[in-house]
């Protein structure tokens, strides 16, 4: 079956038929898509007992392997104990989540002339990273959580990626406000009540462009605070993170945050791709992704301990100090709580380091005394606003938000 | 010769005798040391013109090669190009100046067992980097600068590694605070008015130790913010930049930051090692360090500018984004003004990106139209006491601490 893949109007198949076609097609192609059923298909479960770890990638053959877990090529996911007591991830423990595979390493060899589409603007045109470069500058530390992050501890094992805590890192990225850009641009046009990013992933033939192109909508205002990024902690974007050119859109889970973006446009709708209309939906349990339910977009309030022996083990009697990272999605993070009796009582943790903004995470630290025996360790957030991080997951189809902080407590055994 | 490296009693020569020795014995061994005489004796200049650009050594393979200069096998330097618009500095582009050799790779084998002792406490023990995470951990990001920054300006040509702004860089640590480290041992004994730490690195033998060690005192009120950290980026300390443990001095030289650290000293007085009382003086030209002279300790107000084209080249006409990094000594940066006609007229920049805090560096940026013609960018940091960056250098001996805002300059060929 040849797709034309110029134009959305592809020969009109039910939509049932559309998925299973690509998630056969992209299982063929060694690829994980967007979708939960496609990852499934594409994937397998991380390497356990003896098994040999799989082996980093080419695209991202930078990163550590020892802080890393390779689930696919395209799904790669930083070890709890990797995140250390540090504010930031660097670059090669970063967790890795493409819904496509990466585009040609060529596409590096002249960042600046990558061009940018930006449409919905009263003077719509093409800008190379080089003229954005020229309308204006900001960093902004924020985290970076795929959607399915904490999927792994659903007891209901739904398909996709069983992500524990390594989906999320906290970056900094250097670029230019969305909202310069506009300005530059004549301003929004008159409706547009989204911002629309489209990935420029090259597309699989044989497929309707429109239910496998990475192409997401926020709302407009969240143009306030994004950015069309060039730089990540400090260094051109890696192929592997969506270098040359980024959307960031802080505060947002991390599909939003369009990699090797080609086009930004303000819309009246919400974009018609599939991974808007069906995929990254709140669905109950059994059941799959439409429009008429939630999209995971904004992130919620959630924390993790990640010291001591975050992944199992055995620590020594006595003080000990409890670690972990901890953030808001739209609002910052105000306060910590850390159990050591599986969340029976409480005590107020201490932020650590540099207050990055409110779009980062923040560490925070508690000295405790562990006596011999066995324990579990719990941390619980909220926000500025007062959102609590809850006790439970809210059951879905497709493992998505799991903010759970009973999910997320460690078992550290005391010797 | 050989000297018995155990204790502090070599034979008695005279000092202009063992410097030279130094320096002989080290550029023998292909090493530079810490006098800017030996320093100079094993290194030669940057590659220029054609000739191919110098190998990164086996213990600094990870840094990018497009983003360093290779001066020796201890002193690698980041381009002026490389270092972006974001906050800190990756890694792989951050500077290396090692007063000797790194220690074999087999000390991190087991980075929990490494060894510190802690002496001029009330109660001196040695303790393991497994028992120093276990008394506290805070989070610090400063500037970590090389106090010969800068030397390449200084037309006299002064001897020593001809850094021009890279051997700088913005760096996140992470640790447990010098103070809880003293407290858990009784707290700072009586009459100790200094901190001195005492590097790890093996001693070349054939020399007196004193004459080589790195072994640095600073006032012992600088411990209120000094780590012992474990962690750079958040990722543990490379070997490179002194891991498994390094002392981290806020606001001080590098130098000062020692590497390796295997002992910690609270001390009635300054380190009698040549590296303290000769090396690192600020003496007046043509001279030789000695210990009545100022020594090279709290850094001064300094900025500089990154973009555009920093190592010169063309920009295009037209609007432009001026970029820069800023910071403070003790005192962290309040203002930076830009100029683009060599500091005739100047206007206020603005400071973009998170603050990282007192002691890390500020981004800055001012957007200017430049006209096609030739342009000489500079800017002028003004710390929060009103100390302000100064037109010219101090002339020393060695080249130490320019912050001179006219050395700094740019210039921009726009067409």
């Amino acid at each position: 079956m040849t797709v034309d893949t110029r134009t959305s109007e592809a020969p009109s198949l039910p939509r049932r038929h559309l998925l299973a076609g690509s998630a056969a097609a992209l299982a063929a192609a060694g690829l994980g898509g967007w979708s939960p059923e496609a990852a499934a298909a594409g994937e397998t479960p991380p390497a356990a007992g003896g098994a040999a770890p799989k082996p980093l990638p080419a695209y991202a053959g930078f990163k550590d392997p020892a802080s890393v877990i390779v689930h696919t090529s395209t799904t790669i996911e930083t070890r709890r104990s990797a995140f250390g007591s540090s504010v930031i991830t660097p670059a090669e423990k970063l967790y890795i989540r493409n819904n496509l595979p990466a585009p040609d390493a060529s596409i590096l060899a002249d960042r600046e002339a990558w061009a940018l589409s930006v449409a919905g603007v009263k003077k719509p045109r093409t800008l190379t990273l080089r003229e954005l470069r020229t309308l204006g500058v900001e960093t902004t530390a924020m985290v970076l959580q795929c959607s399915g992050n904490g999927r792994g501890f659903f007891p209901s094992k739904p398909s996709g990626t069983p992500w524990q805590v390594g989906a999320a890192g906290c970056v900094i990225w250097s670029g230019v406000p969305v909202r310069a850009v506009a300005e530059a641009l004549g301003g929004v046009a008159e409706g547009m009540k989204f911002m629309t990013g489209t990935g420029g992933e090259k597309l699989p033939e044989g497929l309707d462009p429109k239910s496998i192109i990475v192409e997401r909508s926020v709302p407009a205002e969240a143009m306030a605070d994004a950015l069309l990024a060039w730089e990540m902690n400090g260094a051109p974007i890696p192929l592997a993170h969506g270098g040359p050119l980024r959307l960031i859109v802080p505060g947002y889970t991390g599909v939003n945050n369009i990699k090797y973006i080609r086009q930004l446009a303000f819309t009246a709708q919400e974009s018609d791709a599939k991974i808007m209309s069906h995929g990254y939906r709140i669905a109950p349990p059994g059941s799959k992704g439409d429009p008429t339910q939630p999209s995971v977009q904004e992130m919620s309030v959630k924390s993790w301990i990640n010291a001591p022996a975050p992944e199992g083990g055995t620590v020594r009697a006595g003080r000990q100090q409890v670690l972990g990272v901890a953030f808001g999605g739209l609002h910052p993070v105000a306060k910590v709580e850390v159990s050591v009796d599986g969340g029976k009582s409480w005590k107020a943790a201490r932020f650590v380091g540099p207050d990055l903004g409110r779009y980062a995470w923040r560490q925070f630290a508690l000295a405790v005394d562990l006596p011999a025996g066995s324990h579990v360790l719990a941390s619980r957030a909220t926000d500025s606003v007062g959102n609590v991080q809850p006790e439970q997951r809210v059951e879905n189809a497709s493992g998505y938000n799991n903010t759970s902080w009973a999910d997320h407590a460690v078992k550290v055994v005391v010797a």
